[in-house]
């Protein structure tokens, strides 16, 4: 294996564009990393989509080549990868694997989803079928009820508190308002976030991340051939599990999360006191208190106060989710593994403008598929 | 790159199902494969999966760790490829890959699709996006619709007749009357296959694949590591082109099928008169007939009269589709790509039953994705 680096990075604003098709938003991202790697389409040797469900929300399928050959990349070899909300983690993993090996020189992975041209009953039915549909689905649950399952059990086995889970949000909010191409740029109190209206009890609407439109794009070289600015991937580990919570042995736990956490720490040669900042898959509050103890940030259960300790924010001594995470940079399923690479890389190589930090030396981004069915958990390093 | 064996093979029959669902097909084939190779769901250690459609056709995402888990595969990278009707393909390219440059020892590659659930106008319509949607497809194109204008210009072009199309036919079906497991065990006769009910003219239903359920697995190690009786990879090649037709310069050819022949003759050493024998992606007639060219086994434009002539047929020089091809063995779409390797190993392993040919050192798969916008040609070596 050789060295691989983030050779350029290139993300469109999340948010609500009924303007901006799928392939448009794709294409702008692609273009803004090759431009930022100074690579050509024409250079590129391999192309990796990251979409959950594009069938679904636009109707349209095959759409690697769709997009590729669009950009000017023919010819190579252009997949689409699905893993649910980790689906541009997976596409990532196997670019890295690809350069890392030698097989590629120039891999571009894109994540891309449109998700708001549909009514949010139509998109909450698309999202359910990354669970078991079968099961979980027929029992009525959607993603929201399953994780406020998860956030119940969490709370009852640990004394995690609706405080707790109000502190990520207030804490993502504040990061996102500092981020231009985030969704939602809005300061939350912990007033507000404890009164949001209820989505699935003990989740309301501040404990939810956002349904949105937008894409992101990294381009893969090898390191001695990307410019020096650009950060490492130290490591990238992908895992899976069960899709149903029934098959769990405790609905509080991530174990795909530490599997993968654990492989790529050791890949590294790394721990996780060594880890600067870190996005995480917030697709729920909870999910982000559950990510610090499966990523070994915190004890098992001390999610919660970890979180209100204020440790994880901007000023803290290890901040994550410094975009604003999903929550309320947004998250358009398919681009949410690719995007938070594009944010690691902004503060790595010091370009995050108003959130910008101070200790940025080792990233680390974990990126969740369902209820915990996929993990992808990547290590960038200077 | 280290030699990589296909250590293993299984496949279900193809066919209509109703009582058979998706996961339980491909565990069925999975478990098959598994027991061929002599090797434990726990020593599997990277899950791929090749499937088209599933959440259109069954309404169930997310579905690589949904199969993997079940099948005793856990916590190893599960991924769904899709690429359209070459989505198994692209599966086993990228599995391919891994184990080639070590980053992976067992990669387990599982194609499925389930179709027969729907209604025939849902199933055309969950086939249609893998085209261009927003042209060809607000334009009416099927499909069937979209190889009609292919065949048509084939044989204003190159003098090809409804009967070159029709020797395609006939030969596809009474190999697939040998194949215990085809969807189709029906020989037909010239006559009947000219007089076949027209589907999109010049195409008749005898000119159309099988719209069919099923699952087919193969089993990736290296080669020092996989029993003496299975082929290697000797080479693979994935390659991309635009979506719509209308982007082609010229509707008869497929240059994504020539460049990937190119790569892999180039990466084996070899060339079309090496190829013993070839299963290649007969969605419709014509599409045969140009595979042939743009294999390199006749010259552009003389496909038509090769496949008539015999040389492709059981007792021919180079027999094509031995297993009756998608015409007559079934085309569950994401599954085909990796049939179509099993049935090349029977082949060469000797054990093809009353199909078995003589001369079987070198075979050829060729998965085509949509209207040509994908192409994986592997080549097997004893």
């Amino acid at each position: 294996m050789r060295p691989v680096a983030v050779a350029g990075i290139g993300k469109t604003s999340f948010g609500a564009f009924p303007d901006k098709d799928l392939r448009g938003l794709a294409i702008e991202a692609a273009q803004a990393c090759l431009a930022d790697a100074g690579v050509l389409p024409g250079q590129v040797d391999s192309f990796y989509l990251g979409n959950f469900a594009g069938p679904s929300f636009v109707g349209q399928n095959h759409l690697a080549p769709y997009i590729a050959a669009e950009l000017g990349v023919l010819g190579v070899p252009a997949t689409r990868f699905e893993a649910a909300c980790a689906s541009a983690g997976a596409a990532f993993a196997h670019a890295w694997s690809a350069v890392a090996s030698g097989m590629h020189e120039a891999a571009l992975v894109v994540g891309v989803e449109k998700m708001t041209s549909q009514t949010t009953a139509k998109v909450t039915e698309i999202l359910a079928a990354a669970g078991d549909v079968q099961g979980e689905g027929k029992a009525g649950a959607t993603f929201p009820a399953l994780f406020a399952m998860i956030a119940r059990r969490h709370m009852y086995q640990y004394g995690t508190t609706r405080e707790h889970l109000a502190a990520v949000a207030v804490k993502n909010h504040a990061n996102g308002a500092l981020n231009p191409q985030a969704h939602m740029r809005k300061v939350i109190t912990m007033e507000q976030a404890l009164a949001g209206k209820p989505v699935a009890e003990p989740l309301t609407v501040y404990d939810c991340s956002l349904v949105s439109d937008g894409a992101a794009a990294v381009l893969l070289m090898a390191a001695d051939r990307a410019k020096a600015r650009n950060p490492r991937v130290l490591a990238c580990a992908q895992t899976s599990d069960h899709l149903a919570l029934e098959r769990k042995a405790d609905i509080t736990s991530l174990p795909a999360v530490r599997l993968a956490a654990e492989r790529a720490y050791k890949m590294a040669g790394l721990g996780p006191d060594d880890i600067d900042l870190a996005e995480v898959h917030d697709c729920f509050t909870i999910a982000e208190i559950i990510a610090m103890e499966e990523l070994g940030f915190c004890a098992r259960g001390q999610g919660g106060p970890y979180v209100a300790s204020g440790v994880t924010g901007l000023g803290g001594a290890k901040p994550v989710n410094t975009s604003g995470g999903l929550k309320s940079k947004g998250h358009p399923v398919g681009a949410t593994g690719v995007a938070q690479i594009c944010d690691l890389v902004l503060q790595m190589r010091g370009e995050a403008g108003a959130r910008q930090i101070a200790k940025k030396r080792i990233g680390l981004a974990q990126n969740l598929g369902g209820s915990g069915a996929t993990c992808v958990v990547t290590i960038l390093g200077a």
